[in-house]
């Protein structure tokens, strides 16, 4: 499946739950598939932290470049793009095409930098609605997310219930605990506190913040897998090839350093690390890992999760996966019982993967099933 | 109890794993109570990151100077020093006052900084054995230590099994895990990225690389509690008081930065990381976690643990606690069962307490209770 990016611009402003508003901006998509005469097969995918509006398929000439979901979405994939209109959007404040930190601000004529806005999961989901608004799409047939995106999703179904007749929410949570919200913390702390942060004014410096954006990503990475997989994929292995086909059993390949590599573990971190500080913005950043910590639909029911999903007409498809520590499955049932509280329909799907919070990125035959089955009853009721 | 550090000096080069040797060192310790007349009751304490030779008691007038564990060591306390002398010893290659990175190289006439040389567990309890020796010791009636401190009992027993009547082993593991060595590499990299770290030669810029120790610091506490305990300590709660009384249920109070603090676990990673950058030394940092890192007694038998501790003769006490995600109770029990299939004598507790890994540091009766049971049967052995 060739892809295209579009982008569409709004010159109205969008007032914030920070109080501040955002004129002038422009949010990249794509879409594949084909919007039906009665546009009732529309399906959004929100992003997570380190994705965009770039979803499925690939570019042309570009055979690598794969959307960060095309295992799940394409032409006879289990969401069928030959059967649904797909929407993927990029959210304000990213770096892959919508208007972000790196873009000039209208009001000052000068780059964002640490002024953009502090933006909320509230917030994409209204701007997500003016786009479809633009597409003349009245009424999502699903929208979908992990992580992040489900937390999109679940808001949707909040902010905008008459608009959304399935959610489908995967390996997310209600909120984030304490632990993820200092793991946040961390990594934001690693990049403020970076040199070449600039107070978030680096581009005017010509500098990148490189170092903190490799602290980020590595802790980012380590609560992404599971222990069990990491122990797996990398256990104690050394990296020297000797040691690891087991010819040095008495430990002498050992380098004994602190800071030169020894385990392979490490030489994937620093990896990862390194390509993350090349292309992803700092400021996006934090304002990513922001709108993480501070999504909290029940806040304003005194922490009663019930009474925040009661706002909730959609049916549901919630899914996590046992090894994942960073949504846990126990969020996810957090949810479920919250939408069963208010007597909705909803399926749930606790899928047994090793692969940690990965997971839901992950081609697993039951997870992909699981999510096919259910919008083959989408594409039914829908007569798509 | 008022106590007063000492030290003693080494002139003999100590060989070190790694190949290197290290002279001219010395090492900072403390002892408890009084060594009996056959030298049968004393009992060796070994640290694990951030702790020193000072074990318990206090400083003369300096009430508030209380060891690290204090809580299990003293007159009438589970390690009772009106029966047992007890020894807190302070490794080579730490800060508190033991030959350390910021020592000055004999070979050299330079202060070490990067050039002291690596040293594992194996390398710690090589030179706290000269201690013992020094101070006219065959024969411990045990050694005991928690996380990192645990290993060092571990590798007596597996060092000098005939030194050793009891090894005390709490919250500790056979070997880290892939997450726990990613841990320990991010934090390193933290400090070693920080442009205040000169490579290790920060001390001669008159600089400290506190971003990195901040970093580092703020890892580690995150992975020292349970996620439970930090939703109990912290949860969600903002840091602002109106909004903590519970008067600004709509959120208004929310101050949207991605940059100040927003919520109390930050307010308290922050604080944390501060104090410890503000004492810590950074190279120790890496020396420290680099030993974690290597400490693995079997890779010299492929791997097989059982085979590894085959060379123990002590009895043991085994400690874990159910909430610890850094070394979970399944590391512990790793150990017991290759002490079993030795046919070792040994008791072993997992106790149920809500505080992570920092539950050995924490007064839990349970937990006291079993070490003290533990101690009076040595008492009785010892004729102590």
């Amino acid at each position: 499946m060739i892809v295209t990016p579009q982008s569409m611009s709004f010159s109205q402003p969008l007032a914030l739950r920070s109080g501040a508003s955002i004129r002038d901006y422009s949010l990249a998509f794509e879409t594949y598939g084909t919007l039906n005469a009665d546009r009732s097969n529309a399906v959004l995918i929100c992003h997570a932290l380190n994705a965009s509006h770039h979803v499925a398929g690939s570019y042309a000439g570009q055979p690598d470049s794969e959307g960060w979901w095309d295992t799940m979405i394409g032409p006879g994939k289990p969401v069928d793009t030959d059967r649904f209109f797909v929407i993927g959007v990029n959210n304000l404040g990213s770096c892959f095409g919508s208007t972000g930190p790196m873009h000039v601000n209208p009001d000052t004529g000068k780059v964002y930098g640490a002024d953009f806005p502090v933006v909320t999961v509230e917030d994409w989901v209204d701007a997500q609605a003016r786009l479809l608004d633009a597409m003349g799409i009245e009424r999502l047939a699903a929208v979908m997310g992990g992580s992040l995106g489900g937390m999109q999703a679940l808001s949707w179904t909040l902010q905008y219930p008459r608009r959304v007749r399935h959610g489908v929410v995967i390996a997310s949570a209600p909120n984030l605990t304490a632990e993820n919200i200092a793991f946040n913390e961390v990594a934001r702390r690693a990049i403020v506190t970076d040199p070449d942060f600039h107070g978030g004014n680096f581009y005017e410096h010509g500098v990148v913040p490189k170092r903190g954006l490799r602290i980020a990503r590595m802790i980012g990475h380590i609560t992404y897998l599971s222990d069990d997989v990491m122990n797996e994929k990398f256990g104690r292995r050394l990296r020297s090839a000797v040691a690891e086909a087991g010819n040095a059993p008495d430990g002498v390949d050992l380098r004994y350093s602190t800071q030169e590599i020894e385990f392979q573990i490490e030489s994937y971190l620093r990896y990862q690390g390194d390509k993350f500080s090349e292309y992803f913005d700092a400021n996006t950043y934090l304002l990513i890992t922001r709108a993480l910590d501070y999504f909290d639909p029940a806040l304003q029911y005194e922490g009663n999760l019930a009474k925040a999903l009661a706002r909730a007409t959609a049916r549901f498809l919630l899914v996590s996966f046992s090894t994942d520590w960073r949504f846990a499955p126990r969020r996810s049932r957090e949810l479920v019982k919250g939408l069963l509280d208010n007597g909705r329909d909803l399926s749930y799907a606790e899928i047994d993967a090793p692969h940690g919070h990965d997971a839901f990125l992950l081609e697993d035959p039951r997870y992909l099933g699981t999510v096919r089955s259910y919008f083959e009853r989408i594409g039914q009721e829908i007569g798509s």
